[in-house]
């Protein structure tokens, strides 16, 4: 928006890409730092299905008041596919959150959420270089969050998930970029870990089965949540009874905010 | 936007399409408008080139946060064949002027520049039934306004354009689809009608001629602007100095957004 908090002509357009989207927490986050920035830009969302995701990526090529977009579930996997550029650390990952458009149509992607993650912690005064992590998921933000960690120092990094085979595929590419890194594939018990980090979604939905065994919780744990609706999750709840210290969904989000409107060009 | 002036991820997106699109006025009217009537969507430039309209309109059929958009030079013409279902008034015109996504993904065109003229009109006070228009032009703009005065049930429209044969083909038209009309092509001379309207860009520059022979406009006339900028053409003021009841273009633009923001659900 501009100055007078309208959107005109000039306004660029930054989008969210998600399917459903009722629920995407970051259009207000972005509009409040393009604002205060003094940019002259706004971001709506764009609710495609994944079958059309290809068409509509090839249309934000040609969309010349696009900026830029926020990519997020399902599409954070299959989008890298549809950019012209990846970063390493992304096709690493093997998954995208943020494209940026070029002046010439090329499509960029990053993925920004392990990153996001890791200042939220630090933000939070919880450093990782040299403790052990245990992560259950191996799906998008897992994925981001674990090379993030292994990026950051941690000493061990234990990866659980329901499809075993995920998580060794992420440990194998995860090694693929840090060789000696120390990656385990784990059950769902966190035992031994100093830091606990849920990157499944299990938790939004109240029937959920719980992410990792809470019974096995202890006072000296940090245990972190990527959900950030709700806010208390059972596993942060069960973590809290136990006497860990919690880490909410929502500090990642904030620091990931910052880092992608320094992507966009905000 | 909702309540508290925010874009969510419930947001409904409108676009205005064009290329160029930094000078377009509407996006500031729409989102004042679905701020008024409560309504949580906000409209923002789509920017795409001729040669990827095809493509964009495709897009948008898929892009399920999406609920329509206003369509402007250049693509008011094209548009109308990339659309599933034209009103029969915008088929007639041969343009459109805003579509409409329904929830299946179909696109609805429609032709409401026309409609917003007369609208513009009414809401001054002043009935187009029963009277005789003169008309200046057979572009765009006029297209729909004479369209609209024939639907509006004016007793005879003379049409007066520069290449005569433009006027000619608009009159065929006009009365292929309103075969009881009175519709003559006339010259530059606007006398023995009730109604004077200019509906050409004669009159944005200062240098520009006039779209008619001012001298014969006489104190019984109202002579009705479509250009907004200047507010008060030398077509405008020459008829106030000879008397005329005169009525600006900004109506017309205040008339059609209302009427666009109905078509889009606001």
């Amino acid at each position: 928006m501009n100055e007078t908090g309208e959107i005109t002509g000039r306004t660029r357009v930054l989008g969210i890409l998600a399917d459903p989207i009722a629920h995407v927490k970051a259009p207000p986050g972005i509009n409040r730092i393009a604002r205060q920035r003094g940019r002259d830009a706004v971001m709506v969302p764009f609710q495609v299905a994944p079958e059309h995701l290809a068409q509509f990526a090839d249309s934000l090529r040609n969309l010349k008041s696009f900026d830029g977009a926020i990519i997020t579930v399902p599409h954070k996997g299959p989008m890298a596919q549809h950019c012209d550029e990846v970063s390493e650390h992304a096709r690493a990952v093997g998954a995208i959150n943020v494209i940026r458009r070029d002046p010439d149509g090329r499509l960029i992607g990053d993925a920004l959420d392990g990153t996001g993650f890791v200042a939220g912690l630090a933000v939070a005064g919880i450093a990782i270089a040299g403790r052990s992590a245990y992560l259950a998921g191996a799906g998008g933000a897992a994925n981001a969050i674990a090379f993030a960690l292994v990026s950051g120092g941690v000493s061990k990094l234990t990866i659980a998930n329901r499809t075993r085979a995920k998580a060794e595929a992420l440990r194998d590419r995860i090694l693929a970029l840090h060789p000696g890194a120390i990656i385990a594939v784990g059950d769902g018990d966190p035992s031994g870990h100093d830091l606990i980090v849920n990157g499944t979604s299990l938790g939004m939905r109240p029937d959920d089965a719980s992410p990792l065994d809470t019974t096995r919780l202890t006072p000296d744990m940090i245990v972190a949540e990527v959900i950030m609706v709700p806010e208390m999750t059972p596993l942060l709840q069960a973590a809290q009874d136990r006497g860990c210290r919690i880490h909410l969904g929502k500090p990642m989000l904030d620091q990931q905010l910052e880092l992608m409107a320094d992507f966009f060009g905000l």
